[in-house]
């Protein structure tokens, strides 16, 4: 039998691990009750978190998690509080006052679908619930670093931070260095934490689980420089969200300060800069180390 | 020298503890590191957080500590964290597409003073910096179940479920029953939480901790009794935000649906019930533990 081509590994792994992220996104969400609650906010909930996704943050969780020899199980609360915040975070970019998006994964976005009002508080909601999985997965030596390192990806340094600074570049010309610093924000820092929240579920010491961060940066700014070579070249159909749009407001994307060829040449660089940082964390051979080799190829060349 | 009347005792005690607490604000803020953010928002966040408040959570929140024999300081944290979420609360609440306030403790609303993006980003951040807070306030060992409590507090099933309930019930007929849960999940968990996160900073177990529900119930059912007795009956001038809106935009309040005499009837009945469930608490004698059996008839007879 033929063994799996490496840059397969993560495809495969991520089909594998999908079902079981989705049922714990379904099963902690029944910590909310739904008796005493507004049923807007309820459908709004469900609405946002179990929509369609790919999933990436809790994945690169559980992954980070089995690469130190701990089991997948242990990293779900965290994935499931990763992915809280992920969903958060897009309900209030989509708000008419934000980005002002009416599509979202092939779907009307919340504020579209429900209201404004509602957007506003389902992200809210989510962002409490996040920590409130966290804290409540029982004993867990790290649980309070994973609450704190979360908190710190989410906050003014981190993704909000990378929002605001994308707001105030829309229109303006900018530097590369002011789109790397909106971009690692913006979805570096949380991409960062999934990887970091993985390796302490597996009770990796705080200290050690921050080698990760050479990795998770590179990872990161693989992830929106190939999100925004798709935004500049794919379909809305394919994407399941507006296409072009960034450029059409004038976004401060990679496209716009390097161009394609430009931004095609960062791509292959961060790869090599990820495959280097992942093999400085010297992980022992494991299913989960081949998906993380897989990951810099699997999202450089990613359509979607 | 005569001894304080017992109704001045919360009074006198939040005049105390005021200046900590708003040295505690300032001091946690500066876990945000400023040279890496947009300016805006770093603006955004002093605004809504340092603004004036009577920091009725913060001020709870020690009491209970001290109530059990902590010192103040050991609460100072969760002081922080609480007033952190009722600030993004307040801050959310009020953008144009919640209940749309233009002043807001005798100051433009912050998405009048920056902008809408500025008011959902900086409100995002704050409730991030409230758990940031409690995880980084080092060694507790109740800082995992005070991130857990503050989280149910602050969610889909207390603060956010309390206002999506309120948004949903404006220009509605409803039942005593109905606004006593918004109220109670609006207002009453978060006052409820600050009560108990107080314990628990003094190092009371959580199940111990929970005995303060009855007590936090009644005062913030009192806190919200005569917010709205103060709304239907007070200037703008007085109370640093618009007056008489609630009734004008047909709000779900207590005074609508009991009347002013009805309301003042609540609010007698409430401050019997408070001081009951103080005493079922069996506190020792403390300067701490007189002030919060001041605070129901504080509460009752507050002016703004």
């Amino acid at each position: 039998m033929p063994t799996t081509p490496k840059s397969d590994a993560f495809a495969t792994w991520l089909q594998d691990v999908g079902p079981v992220v989705e049922m714990a996104l379904a099963e902690e969400l029944k910590r909310i009750d739904k008796s005493a609650m507004s049923e807007a906010l309820h459908q709004a909930l469900h609405y946002s978190l179990l929509g369609p996704g790919k999933r990436v943050r809790p994945a690169l969780c559980l992954l980070a998690c089995e690469a130190h020899g701990g089991r997948r199980e242990q990293a779900l609360a965290a994935g499931v509080a990763l992915e809280a915040v992920h969903a958060y975070s897009l309900v209030h970019d989509d708000l008419p006052c934000m980005d002002d998006d009416a599509l979202r994964r092939g779907r009307p976005t919340v504020h579209v679908a429900f209201d404004e009002a509602s957007a506003v508080l389902v992200g809210d909601a989510l962002q409490a619930f996040a920590f409130q999985v966290l804290s409540e997965q029982g004993q867990t030596p790290n649980a309070l670093a994973q609450v704190a390192r979360l908190a710190q990806a989410a906050g003014a340094n981190g993704m909000v931070g990378g929002q605001a600074l994308d707001m105030e570049a829309e229109g303006e010309i900018v530097t590369l260095q002011a789109v790397l610093a909106l971009h690692r924000g913006k979805t570096g820092a949380l991409l960062e934490a999934s990887l970091e929240l993985g390796a302490l579920a597996a009770g990796v010491p705080p200290q050690t689980a921050q080698a990760w961060q050479d990795f998770g940066h590179a990872v990161g700014l693989l992830f929106q420089a190939t999100d925004d070579l798709l935004d500049a070249t794919a379909s809305s159909e394919v994407l399941g969200k507006t296409a072009g749009k960034d450029h059409a407001v004038g976004k401060a994307t990679l496209a716009a300060v390097l161009g394609l060829d430009g931004l095609s040449e960062l791509i292959a660089a961060e790869v090599r800069r990820a495959e280097s940082a992942l093999s400085a964390l010297e992980l022992p051979s494991s299913p989960a180390q081949e998906a993380l080799a897989a990951l810099p190829s699997f999202l450089a060349c990613r359509t979607r």
